[in-house]
């Protein structure tokens, strides 16, 4: 977004849509929250409320959807997320966090967390003993191998990277490994998974991802390549596969997201950074150099401009 | 399979896998039917029986299943399909055929019939008052129409052809005919429906047809082009759209699908013809030039090589 790779960036352009705080104040409607709870807000700030998906607590497909940064609010002023001191929002688009969430660690689920945990429940890839694949081990990868454990699943991490094995075996609890650029590897992998969630956003082969599914087996893309993939049809029509896609969640599931990680203690691993580190943050996080998220600690490190 | 388009022709090849007929001779061990019944033989005649799609009735999906032509049969002899006097079959991979059914304009239904009962019950776009996309109106396609439609959904067919929509809404009983070129019409029928049945099997963009999807529409694709395609993930993740295959259907599906089609009263429109008529079938076939399926009839026509 902020190098308007997608094309739809507005300047100037503000992002941060993985927010945490405490609510110090209340309009005289709102009913979920008191000043004091504990909270997050997420992707999206509003949505029509009327249309199918909203009905259907689907908010994150209305086609009304206001992001949290970057989109014209109902007001007609654009967005500017959450990189501030305060911020107003829709009760609706709140969620609660449980006490025993650390709030800096639990900021990244309620997007990365939500973006892997709602395909794992729409495409059934929660059922314990089920073999999930997750291709690419960043932000979003590292919490769907969290999720799918903590669902009861069997997980192996599928990685460019063999340095990554000891990271996914011994840090985040994966039951295997496969180096995807490795034929043996592949090969012995075949028809072995009933899913597959794959969080990398650059373009790279699905041939052999499918290769890796059994029969009736679920690849769910997460990531958008500025190019189109090549999409070989016969392994969907030979073995009744499919390739499907999710977009974050709704904020019901949102809410059960945050509540299973509390239950689960499932926390992001992140590196906490001061706001003049941004610059040097995102540097390091085009190159992949952070495990997994940096979270900005604003209340202690934004400083008014002069 | 003739022009070995797929790479995998064994020659010489005999095709012919939508085969009807009357039994003439039993095994002392065959329970299910006896001399003088009406039945048919679709794609294929073996599997292993044993493995995770055998045991849930899905045979079409087993990495052994052996096809009713051009496959090494359990003894070793490759298999030369149907354009014969007679046939041994193993009476699992033989469907009953109900009186009320004529047998040529049956035989189809062993293939392209089930090939698109299957996916439209297993995507579960079989519900009354869905909306059902048929691209391509050929042998798949008009029986994809007229299954839609008998199972309550409410059907558009989607061509390159202006010239169908007659034939589509009028001899067929689509409710509508989108022209797939004209943009006008394309931008009407967006978000509009649940499903789409993709008969065709050259190449075509999916982009136009991702977007004439709803959110979690499903696109279903049937047929193998040369080369493949593109894929735009966007629509996938922004709409949680998929795509999937289907592959004809397990013994158990197929013989439902004859009894839908006998209480449904739905027959394949053909042509029936000699078999000294086969390459000028072949030619016209390439031309799209036959509504909708060839049918042969050996029995009157297959004279024996001098």
């Amino acid at each position: 977004m902020v190098k308007n790779e997608w094309g739809n960036s507005i300047y100037p352009l503000v992002p941060g849509h993985e927010i945490v705080g405490e609510v110090t104040e209340i309009g005289c409607k709102v009913q979920k929250f008191k000043a004091g709870d504990r909270v997050g807000v997420g992707c999206m700030v509003g949505s029509c409320h009327s249309c199918d998906n909203c009905i259907n607590n689907l908010e994150n497909y209305c086609p009304k959807m206001i992001f949290t940064y970057g989109t014209k609010y109902y007001d007609g002023a654009v967005t500017h997320g959450g990189y501030s001191n305060t911020m107003v929002v829709d009760e609706h688009f709140v969620v609660s966090i449980p006490e025993n969430l650390p709030l800096d660690a639990t900021a990244p689920l309620l997007c990365a967390g939500i973006t892997v945990y709602s395909p794992l429940r729409f495409y059934g890839l929660d059922k314990p003993g089920l073999r999930v694949g997750v291709v690419g081990l960043g932000g979003l990868g590292h919490l769907a191998v969290k999720f799918a454990k903590a669902m009861g699943t069997n997980v192996t991490v599928i990685s460019t990277s063999p340095r990554k094995q000891k990271e996914a075996l011994e840090n985040l609890g994966a039951d295997s490994f496969l180096v995807s650029r490795d034929q043996d590897q592949l090969q012995a992998g075949i028809g072995t998974l009933d899913g597959i969630i794959d969080t990398v956003s650059t373009q790279h082969p699905l041939l052999p991802l499918l290769g890796l599914l059994k029969s009736h087996g679920k690849l769910v893309i997460l990531g958008i390549p500025g190019k189109p993939f090549e999409l070989q049809v016969f392994p969907l029509i030979q073995g009744r596969k499919l390739i499907g896609g999710s977009m974050i969640g709704g904020m019901k599931e949102t809410q059960e997201m945050i509540d299973f990680a509390a239950e689960h203690n499932i926390k992001t691993d992140i590196e906490v950074i001061a706001m003049d580190y941004v610059n040097t943050a995102i540097d390091r996080l085009l190159k992949g150099d952070v495990k997994y998220r940096f979270v900005i600690d604003i209340g202690n490190t934004l400083r008014p401009s002069s």
